[in-house]
């Protein structure tokens, strides 16, 4: 069905001639025509308006020809959708004016029904399927229920969730709940995006690597892992758990279909702790695509060859930065394809 | 000489009864004692009054026993010896003015007497020495070249200190000028602090974990390396590199005395990467002496266990946080005492 199935190839484990290659946060600022949609729309608009999604979600397909395209949306649409007021705030982020920090607040949120509260994304995923024209396979993702928690109790970004993690440790039932009902509410929703059309989803724990090991069990794998076994049999998961490289070898015994690794952890390491037998991917330091171009090339090609060119697809180690030049993008992608 | 020489005797590798133990930032906001100073007197001033920084620096030895001291300063009255501008701007953390961003600004460095535009770092040195009356060695310490660099170029605090990196993939002559300056100056400060009488040092490399490994050796490790061999004749060195533990195994190839371990990271994977055969310090979760008592006797407790009681240095895995209540600290300290 789908033209190019690189992406889905290298997620079923099976041989290709190259490895695919996406970017987390392609469809974003580095772009001038992403910033000529942000400069008159604001951030949900954004989100919420289909033919704005879909355009934005197209935008870098069209000028480097990746393997594979990403919803544009936020992880921060599920607490939207559960009854907690999120804020985008112009040069601050993600702003929670009223963060859940006891019982009480759990109990005032809510599991929507992801079809009415969430329609958007589903009409933003089939006005994509229809641009993308079935040529390369479409991701969704949601936030892990932990790194989604971490933003409903701080209320902000943080360089170490300290709040989430106190109230995690201080009032462990309440955390519990409040995890069950965001992994409640992301089950239906991913299922619902894949009934909508696309053909894998991610689950980005961005802040699992704050967590202690046994703490990371106990608070963010074990949510995850209830996700990956729901969605199994609806579509790939892929789990990217940023700093997580000590729960490696526990997740790849799951039924993820990859993992995705950050670039602190060396290709060995990554193939070592996973038993080689998992499809990996990542993991490009996105700072490094402000190196010259020759450099970026050099780099891309060891990259893969300490990877291997199967069970693996080319990304970044977390999202692209906004100051990228184009130029180096379209050379981290073309040192794939030229591989 | 030191009549409490448990935190010596960890250090060389001996056998002891307990494990010593003290707390990152242990002189710190969550004290009353050291608020009702800083009340009185700005972040500088503390730093550079003898009379302030000693009687900061035994103020936690005071209420709680630890066994080793630590002098109250912070790592950046380096570049600030070396014609840097650093303020300190409430709630906001270190904030340089003129950042260095090209070779003309590493021009601009300078590498200072440490004796002249530092010495008041020794005097504090040796009021601290007075009040501590050799009952307990005390610790001096200096942030990493690569951590130092961090804000130098950066300019402030940052979740991924990206222009920093920048700095060092697109100019590496200039950075590594740099780095080799901040590293001259350090080896000449902590030949002097040991002079004036610390019993160990610690070099705190608290932004190495947002290199790869690869750029980890280039810009961090080899840098701190060079000061432990400068030192390693005259005090024991502690390396603690944060998010670091896929250079534990090279580190623990150095000469340095001991290595200090974040919350991330398991006894048993630190005992292996080391090969066993270096002293290890940590590793507490900071955030986890907000669980109930209970909870953080049973912890550390396990902890000890796990590290095994020789060749091990109690410790959080970073800094301990400003709202911790002073009972948690209390019984952290006493569980090890108890042990």
């Amino acid at each position: 069905m789908i033209k190019n199935d690189l992406f889905l190839r290298a997620l079923k484990g099976e041989e290709v001639k190259r490895p695919p290659v996406w970017m987390m946060r392609q469809a974003g600022r580095y772009l001038p025509e992403f910033m000529a949609i942000r400069e008159k729309y604001d951030f949900f608009t954004r989100c919420r308006t289909p033919e704005l999604a879909s355009e934005i979600t197209v935008q870098p397909i069209r000028r480097y020809g990746m393997d594979a395209a990403i919803l544009f949306s936020d992880i921060l649409v599920i607490p939207q959708a559960m009854n907690i007021e999120v804020q985008m705030k112009p040069n601050f982020g993600p702003y929670l004016p009223n963060p859940v920090r006891d019982q009480r607040g759990v109990d005032n949120v809510i599991i929507p029904d992801v079809h009415e509260e969430l329609d958007y994304v589903m009409q933003a995923i089939k006005a994509t399927k229809e641009l993308l024209n079935d040529e390369i396979p479409l991701i969704g993702f949601a936030g892990s229920p932990w790194t989604i928690l971490c933003y409903v109790v701080q209320g902000q970004g943080s360089k170490t969730f300290d709040k989430a993690k106190e109230f995690c440790f201080t009032q462990p039932l309440a955390a519990h709940q409040l995890l069950q009902k965001i992994t409640d509410t992301t089950i239906a929703y991913l299922k619902a995006k894949v009934a909508s059309g696309v053909n894998a989803v991610q689950i980005f724990d961005s802040w699992g690597g704050m967590l202690s090991p046994v703490d990371y069990q106990e608070f963010s794998w074990k949510y995850i892992n209830q996700i990956i076994e729901a969605l199994k049999d609806d579509a790939p998961v892929i789990s990217f758990a940023k700093g997580c490289w000590y729960a490696l070898e526990e997740m790849s015994n799951s039924n993820a279909s990859a993992l995705g690794i950050d670039w602190t952890v060396t290709p060995q390491f990554a193939r070592k702790a996973t038993n080689n037998n998992i499809t990996l991917q990542g993991n490009f330091d996105p700072v490094r695509l402000l190196s010259p171009p020759s450099v970026i090339k050099d780099m891309v090609k060891k990259m893969i060859d300490d990877f291997g060119k199967d069970r693996y697809i080319v990304n970044l180690g977390h999202g692209i930065l906004p100051h990228v030049p184009l130029e180096n993008a379209k050379v981290f992608i073309d040192a794939v394809k030229e591989y």
